[in-house]
């Protein structure tokens, strides 16, 4: 399965907007050593996350930019080819950030082993990973549900407001999840979600409203754009918002036409003592990570908290496969399988 | 002391952006007369405060709006004239709500007594009362403040303002305090808030931005408008923005000409981990209102918590007054003396 040659995407130059074929370069390199303490890693599984949008800008977000001409930047499912610490074995699988390539080398201390046993090793970067514990502090730690209390999340479809809707559900509250298109909005109602929507709808603002009768408790924003317009009026007093992602905005190279909706906004917030609040999954980990664990475990094992993967086989398709990602074409927890999964 | 008359001011029509006199009518009526249970006050204070221009309003906001044709409401100090219940007597001096109004009834059980010798009657609509309270439990509850860190208020030089500032600077924040011209800064400076800005200053942003190089952990917003906008682009990841009143915008008829920033604004949320939340008092109420009366009597003894009035003479001055509190021409709290104080 080895080969002298690691394929690997660099970031050539930063978007303008939407990001385009121009902005990634793809090229071979020898495949590196590893040093003491270090394991030599083959990727199986690169997860293409929004995230990623964000740190393609030369501007300061939640993360440094990524740097031009370095490869890109990402989380990985891999395998131990080579290893020189005494933790990891040749064959083990590895929680890991390799980025867009097919090999790469990482201190031993930095990566996690994972269990084939437990769950697919497929999930540590879904549903048992990052998305997950998105879903689950984000929701449980700023929107915190109460029973009988609604809950909307946007981009329900996805690994993590998928995990949204169903925790809130698991936790006693009414979930309604918006998404794009019928299959979407199918399996939403398959999931168990109270109501789905489907924002293209032309009347979603209307359907939206009949939805929620007795308004909106909270809010979990991945979104943006006309859903979070259709949302706001439905808010209910003391509803809680956490804002996790905004994909409609991140090709957004200018701010839109008037009129200036900032201080409306400020206003709704005011009158309806809302509480809104910025986060990445980062700032919970210490507290709650190991709860996630056990928790989102159970909940998969007792067919409480589904999930499901939308793999598009080969690096060089991860390009085109993000792209999709920022205008909802993926279906599911975008992964590129960068080599074989031998546990499959 | 007591006439035959009671004059009044009601509310005569809804403003459509800035209130006018046209909005009111002073009319007299017969003094009320107390049934079972009840006091017939005197008014002695009417605080004219900024959330009054929002019930003026058909809207649904955090409170029901005031109704046309009916006394302009508002929280009052008066002294008891008759008493129609064992818990009050004549010459006793209660915090009330008559409204805008010389006389008025209310149930023994809706008022509270007042000490004199505790402190000055007057503060009960003030430091003592929902403005100092509104700075205590805003700042504390939401804002958190922490020792080292950077506290910024607008409407600095106003009741709550004030209180939000000095309170701060009791828990071992910076803070810094903004409000429109010299004399106000010059009181903020008297004050010990650690910096004093005049929004006016045409290099108003340039001066917030010197004025705290470690950025703003806690944003207490009364006003929004040009000094929001100077703020948000300071302020640090995991700040905390308590947001009070926004009085620049209350007299606003439609949004502003574009760009709309308000996608700009979530994205400033997200990207540095926010928390705003729009709050009134009264949810604080159960849990904070006896530490509260505790502690600022405490800091007013000390010295470390001190407050001004702005008081306005004739219940007949209170429209103009109000005018004037709307566009920041009064300085301290607002207060129409509408009877004698013989406490003073």
């Amino acid at each position: 399965m080895t080969t002298n040659e690691n394929t690997r995407i660099l970031l050539a130059s930063r978007p303008h907007g939407e990001p385009t074929h121009d902005n990634f370069q793809i090229e071979t390199a020898p495949i590196p050593e590893p040093g003491d303490g270090e394991v030599l890693l083959r990727t199986i599984y690169l997860s293409l996350d929004p995230y990623m949008r964000g740190r393609m800008n030369d501007a300061k977000s939640y993360a440094d930019p990524q740097e031009l001409g370095a490869v890109m930047q990402g989380g990985t499912v891999a395998e131990v080819i080579e290893s020189h610490d005494d933790s990891l074995a040749p064959g083990d699988f590895v929680l890991s950030h390799l980025g867009w390539q097919a090999y790469g080398v990482q201190p031993a201390k930095h990566v996690r082993k994972l269990d084939p046993e437990r769950a697919p090793i497929s999930t540590a970067v879904g549903v048992l990973g990052m998305p997950g514990f998105t879903a689950y502090a984000g929701l449980l730690e700023i929107g915190k549900p109460q029973p009988g209390e609604t809950v909307v999340v946007a981009a329900a479809a996805g690994p993590v407001g998928s995990a949204v809707g169903q925790i809130a559900r698991i936790k006693g509250a009414r979930a309604v999840g918006i998404a794009g298109g019928a299959e979407k909005v199918a399996w939403l109602t398959e999931l168990g979600f109270d109501v789905a929507l489907d924002h293209r709808s032309p009347t979603f603002a209307r359907d939206l409203k009949a939805a929620v009768p007795d308004g909106i408790d909270v809010y979990f924003e991945n979104v943006g754009g006309h859903v979070w317009d259709a949302v706001l009026p439905r808010l209910n007093t003391y509803a809680r918002v956490p804002i996790c992602g905004l994909v409609a905005h991140y090709n957004e190279t200018e701010a839109p036409a008037g009129p200036d909706r900032s201080a409306r906004l400020m206003t709704s917030i005011l009158t309806k003592s809302i509480t809104m609040r910025g986060f990445i999954q980062n700032e919970f980990v210490k507290g709650h990570y190991r709860s996630f664990q056990n928790d989102v475990a159970t909940w998969i094992a007792s067919g409480d908290l589904r999930y499901k993967e939308d793999i598009v086989a080969g690096l060089e398709n991860a390009p085109e496969a993000f792209f999709g990602l920022l205008t909802g074409k993926n279906f599911g927890k975008l992964l590129i399988q960068v080599g074989d999964d031998p546990t499959r």
